[in-house]
């Protein structure tokens, strides 16, 4: 942030009164402009126990397989936006489950959650940001070609519980890749 | 936003090449700044049976009772961010446990999710945003005098949950005041 997105004048970064952290402050305005963390959600929708993927026609991750899943939308709720996202991406009616999955990603500033889901039908298909979608067995799931580690690990914790038959909540951090320098 | 925070020129508000909803468009240079819901994480406090509430010293709500919550920071996971606001509001030291509830708030665009955690000691007292901090029996908990519903909803929860001697994860969604009309 350059600018104050409520006047236009450059801003400076500075801690306000009462604060702890430098923020971007208005010189002009006095507008305070807080930075902070963007929800990405999704859906593991299930059909007859297969699991519904979506090959990425963007990027980041271009050409890897992911679970349905975005940032969040204002004024809508977790379980709209996953079935917004799995529209969207693949086309896709689902019923949402049980949340099942949160990740905090704290050096991209983000907390992915993952709701499980029933697909209604299988009437899908590629969304533009999408280049394939498809039903996979669990044999057959790309792991080496899966988008994030928060849907990779999402994908382990659905088959280990479905193993024990004990479905369980989920909360877990994913740390940032070695060689990573934090943005601050 | 009225202005572009990369440039300082004035944006439009238009639906981006690709997009299903209108953005703050920069003419100039071309950036696009979406808006997303924020997250508010705070914490639920037990020792010896009783709950720590803060009384607010800050808007919205002041002088009214609430858990130890507030905007998550980037950077941060939301079981830092929950200890971190414990600290400020309360000057309190908790060890972090189950995350408990979550909370979709979709008309003012935030998630709440509230983890229960462990005091750690009775060395506690309000901090700049606080009036008073004080641990509550369940008896004395000023019902009528809860600064939000997602902090009244987490509270009912853990003593029927506790109760039941059954703890698990709650999701819900906060519905609009009677009266309400969205922002958009």
């Amino acid at each position: 942030m350059k600018f104050c997105s409520n006047c236009g004048t450059a801003v400076d970064l500075r801690v306000p009164p009462g604060d702890t952290l430098p923020r971007h402050v208005c010189p002009a305005c006095g507008s305070i402009h807080y930075l902070n963390p963007k929800m990405v959600v999704g859906a593991l929708p299930e059909w007859e126990g297969r699991i519904l993927l979506c090959r990425r026609a963007i990027e980041p991750r271009h050409g890897y397989w992911t679970l349905p899943a975005g940032f969040m939308e204002n004024c809508e709720t977790t379980a709209q936006a996953a079935a917004r996202e799995t529209l969207e991406e693949a086309c896709a009616r689902i019923e949402i489950g049980e949340l099942y999955t949160l990740f905090d990603i704290p050096h991209i500033s983000q907390v992915h959650i993952i709701y499980r889901a029933r697909l209604l039908d299988v009437d899908f298909g590629p969304g533009e940001e999408s280049l394939e979608v498809a039903l996979f067995d669990e044999a057959d799931i790309p792991w080496g070609d899966i988008a994030f580690r928060s849907v990779e690990q999402t994908l382990k914790h659905y088959y280990e519980d479905r193993r024990r038959g004990r479905w369980q909540f989920h909360v877990g951090t994913i740390p940032p890749p070695s060689g990573h320098s934090s943005p601050r």
